[in-house]
């Protein structure tokens, strides 16, 4: 949970539509623009000035602007000039604290989504990000921002230089699924992670059920939660946004959108399934350590219990008074030693009989 | 749980629309596809390569195409083609992860379902299977994909046989009712199979509650928790199904699958049911389980508190002082006899008082 | 909990509209049919064949046909077909886990409902009964399906031989209107029994909290549950109902089932209302319990915690060693006596000044 | 909750309409029937016969039958008789398990309601009264019925003695605006008694928690769930009353009871509030005896494990074998003391090392 | 939780629209009335009287008329009548309890907010602020009514300062907007606290989980429950504010709250997330604090257990029995040396192996 909302109040007393250096974004990746440019014979990648993007625009291909980083604040307002990006959508382009929502404008399509993948974070420990992602589609190009390279994001790049995967993008709003369709794909992939973690987890309390696997249970409860939040609002924007009737976005485009939202719905589900199984399996790891323990508790009991009154009985011919007749006799050793063996025995089979032992 | 979520993942960076082959099916049935053709007098089944298809359909019998097991992605794709599913829907009827959904479209009719039942998984421990079906239906004939042979279909398929039940199958519209009500039927007997494992393990809890009789309620509630997961979409995609007003749906098929939708509301509801219950025994459990164990540990200390005073009395009269004057009188070793159990004797009148025994 | 929801799949496999012998009816009453006839002047109540039906219907009376047991299906089926009653609504008719629903037709209004009461099961103990009654009006007569004689349904037929309370019986709506009003009166029979259990309880609890209580707060947990379960769909179908603009009931008839309508509201909340309550008295029961042994283990530990130390300081002096100067001294054993008790007074002080004691 | 539901069950079986003498108001007030006559200038108070009804009105003045405690039943008949109540509403108007509700009808508008206050029901302690009220206004009169005096409306009493406040009482509509006020007020002053023994519970917690404190926590919380149950119900009918549009009521009216209906969803707000508060003192109550108890069988424990080594030790030396050289020596005294001493500091050093004292 | 509620009740009685001195407010700042007029080269502040309010606005100017602190009613009251509130609305602006709603009336606008933050309440200890803000926008003022100084809106003053700032602020209707804006940026400061003090608390439960920590995870417990319930309701004011088509708000203004509107979503959200995370740390504490008490309770009892036996075994050979033939062998002594060295490892290998130790 490190510096799980640490910067998040960094804009207050900020007049609207500033762009704010929050504390986090401060430590990540320094700001880098791309233009994806793509037609079906051919795919070009190149980084480009904010100010030469007039320029750079051809209008018989499909443009891509890919934004990473949110260092470089003077490029990124550059970039939303020249994109024509409204300052305030441009302040959620770039706070990576902001919701999944879906916004539809005249002339724009607009989308703040999130990217989910688990990071090694040490030896054995893994961590989810979050990653911040806005996708912002006009009548020229797409937009995207993105906090920190997403995976999911980068998957698609890498795909593009396929040509029969190329052939199939056809529009702009077709590139705009296809990056939503990604990012709920990557759900999947983290999503499966996830599980797996559970069902190693699971082993590993039939095992041996100790105080590692109860703080990783909670890190497992805790990513449920993160994950679970991260998702719900994704799924109403993506309702939104199949639901749309923008002029950016073909009927093809929204089938395939109602696709991908169908997909968030099923990520939403099974999220809630692995947050209730998580659940079921804290209070069963608990019920399970507490029976454990009393098992111990009560063989202890119960060793005790068995020699503390033949210890008794020790103690007593080991006093030291001069008229004990029993001491004389030969037979009275081997008797009390007997009286011992018999009072031992008796207990256990009454321990026994009452289903103690 | 094993592999609960296995292989959600295996389709993400894929074209939308592409069949993948997932971890799970690997390891499943071969692909067959099966025709069953029927008019009121005759059934006819017979394995069908899905290139044949139109040759073989005759439009004077309601047709039924059977496909399970998705081992076999070209022949999936092929039977796809032939009958004119769109791609993206295809991609849903193969993906055994597909949430229950229901989607009309133009000239034909879809829904994605569940069939569940229990199925041995060892000696004396069952597990719940949650099938995935898809149902197409479109005017020329219907086509199911499972991903291993429901028994639910199974047995529409058997009663097939029986003219009686033949001749009321009158439509396609009629048969996709079937399969449906089949289904749902299903979940009663899945219902039911967990409803006695409750009261089984109801009088299990009662005999002697222990470890193995937790792990089996937390299968049980994982259980019921998946049944329920199960059950919920497949209520709304009844309740779309039956509200859709589909040429291909005929107004007694609709009344009919009113009737469907709401034995799907009775099963969920029953689920809930036994969920609460099942939640209800595991506290009860907990709460006897904490209450044997007090009552025993309650025992065993009274015992060693009534012992620790008189040993210590003993210890007294074995110290080795030279100078005890009571040590040399006759009556002594009676007298501390006496006053042990007078001791012991007023141990026990106050413990019984306090009600502690 | 016994057989809860045994023989709920027994129709699985079977056309639509085919009745079902399921486990539970067979262990029933035998059908029996009575024809009730009433006019201001008169009541006529006589058993009739489902033959017979068309000729014994006199149009100036108002007719209630009662069919209790579900045993004989060809009865039950030859009814079905005298009166009209559709194939599928005939098996929600005698389908004893049908839940609560209303449905409106063309020229007959029909709804399932519970009666519940609560029946002695043994010495000491109840057992809540969820009676399944299903109610079809048409224009010709009201028919009623009881799968057991339903005590409120009982009462309805004797008051009906009041002369001044059959005056107020003008129409087979008004009649339905009086069958769902005495249902819902009899659930606020059975709250009361509920609500007075739980008072007993609760008095029981504070005398003296033992295992017995916590099996029987588990039975008014799940009778709650039940109670509860069979309630909210009843106040659906009344809801329904209560909204239906059929010809069959009149202006007034709908005024008196709003009010039915509020008191299930009534009922519901009250049920609600039991079941928090019974949470809270179960984690007050367990509290108590839990601090009642604290107080037990603190009490038994602290005399051990006492003796123990004593009975360290005699062993000392009860060793054999040849040169222990004390042993010789004349004062030595008054002063270790007297050191005994000083420290047993400190440990007793202590612990009194930290509040253990 | 002495009675909680006694009597709920008692109208089970009569005819509609009929009044019902519950076992509850058996207890109580006898019927009072007293008349309110207000106009600017003057307030009139005296008791009426029902049947006297129509003579004593004036047209000219703003008339107020206010009826408290349901005795007798015949008076409440005729006086439902003269003022015009329908059966059916008038039931409702004396049943006090009524739910709060709200209808408006031709010529009328009914409303039924709570009173909440605390009674003090012994030495130390109060119990939450829900006194059942209903409001019936028509064109000529606002008739009320209370269970049992209700502090909210006597108040109203007193304070339309004052002139300047009952000059603002310039319709029906108007004081039954001030009735629903006075009553969602009264909440508020139960709401802050409630708030007020929570706080001091929360000080006892911190000071002593015990037994004592344990019911008294089941008190509060049972009382904010009947609170919650009680304010629910209201609210949604002060939402129907709000935004009724009969004549009855003006616009200025509305506008108040706008307000009302504001005040309601406040004092809801802060139940749900309170309620989770209790919850959570609940479960800190909980750990904090369980830690305290902890703490307390930790440091007994620890005395007696320090002690039973070296009792062991002891017992070694007071074994009598003839041949056990150390017990000759002038230094095995004093070094198996030394021995004791180290074993227990080592001890000791170990606890406090693993941080156990 | 001091004076959580207290004097929330004492409005009870009072006729409606009359302002009530609560208990709260007394021990509050004295009233005072500020006036700020700002045009985009100039900004005034200075006291006002409400008297003289018509006098001192200038049309030219965009007015802000300032209440701080709610003790004299009597300029209170004097201000609404100027500024030409009702009476009914002067009373919620006044209510320290009134819950956060939005009103849009016949030329005015009117929102009750809650500004939230932390104060430092003694050493180490911070407590949560929920400060009532209720602003009234009518056409030819805003006025901001505030129970003690919120310092989200000082933040404003200050920024108005600022010429770039005060250059933007073109209406009324924007320095509305400002308002909200700041007081929900407020909400994302205390978010930050609340956060960074759930951070800092996890790290604490790692290092030593304590009572200290308990009581302070109870406090951060009641601290996001207070946080949710001052955060919903002003979610769903915001909701409608930005909904609102008053002509006293321009369109970019309503784009403006829609954008306040989104950031108190997201401060809804993240405030379950931290409740959620909260009660699930609540959940591990519980856990890790027992399973260390269990770790303690059974090294202790190890030790105790391994014991009894040998001093038993002592206590054996303690007796003063004359014929105890092993008492006079040479070997004796060290063989039972050797049989108790012996019980105690069989005894520790046996704990090992089954895990105990």
């Amino acid at each position: 949970m490190k510096g799980l909302f640490r910067g998040m109040g960094s804009g207050a007393g900020k007049a609207p539509g500033t762009l704010v250096e929050s504390d986090l974004t401060r430590q990540h990746l320094a700001t880098t623009i791309e233009l994806v440019q793509l037609s079906p014979g051919l795919l070009e990648r190149r980084p480009i000035e904010p100010e030469a993007l007039s320029v750079e625009l051809r209008t018989d291909r499909i443009s891509w602007i890919r934004l990473i980083g949110f260092r470089d604040l003077a490029a990124i307002e550059s970039l939303g000039a020249s994109a024509g990006i409204d300052a305030l959508l441009l302040e959620d382009c770039v706070n990576p604290y902001q919701r999944s929502r879906f916004e539809e404008g005249d002339g724009f399509v607009f989308a703040t989504l999130k990217g989910l993948w688990f990071e090694a974070a040490g030896p054995g420990s893994t961590s989810l990000i979050r990653g911040h992602v806005a996708i912002y589609l006009s009548d020229r190009f797409i937009v995207s921002f993105e906090e920190e390279p997403v995976p999911a994001l980068e998957s698609v790049v890498s795909r593009l230089s396929e040509g029969r995967f190329r052939e199939r993008v056809d529009s702009r709003g077709f590139l705009a699924y296809l990056l939503a369709d990604a990012l709920v794909d990557g759900c999947f992939v983290a999503l499966e992670k996830l599980s797996d973690s559970l069902e190693e987890m699971e082993v590993r309390l039939m095992d041996h059920p100790g105080p590692e696997e109860l703080s990783a249970m909670h890190r497992l409860r805790t990513d449920s939660l993160l994950f679970r939040k991260a998702v719900w609002p994704m799924r109403e924007a993506l309702s939104d946004f199949q639901r749309c009737d923008s002029r950016l976005l073909g009927d093809s485009c929204r089938r395939h959108l109602r696709d991908v939202y169908d997909h968030a719905l099923q990520v939403a589900d099974t999220v809630e399934t692995l947050r209730d199984i998580v659940s079921g399996m804290l209070d069963t790891y608990l019920s399970s350590v507490s029976n454990r323990m009393n098992q111990v508790m009560k063989v202890l009991t119960i060793i005790a219990t068995i020699f503390i009154p033949l210890t008794f009985l020790a103690g007593i011919y080991g006093m030291n008074f001069h008229h004990m007749p029993e001491l004389g006799q030969r037979w009275a050793y081997p008797a009390v030693l007997g009286l011992m063996a018999v009072t031992a025995l008796c207990m256990l089979c009454y321990f026994r009989r009452r289903k103690w032992i």
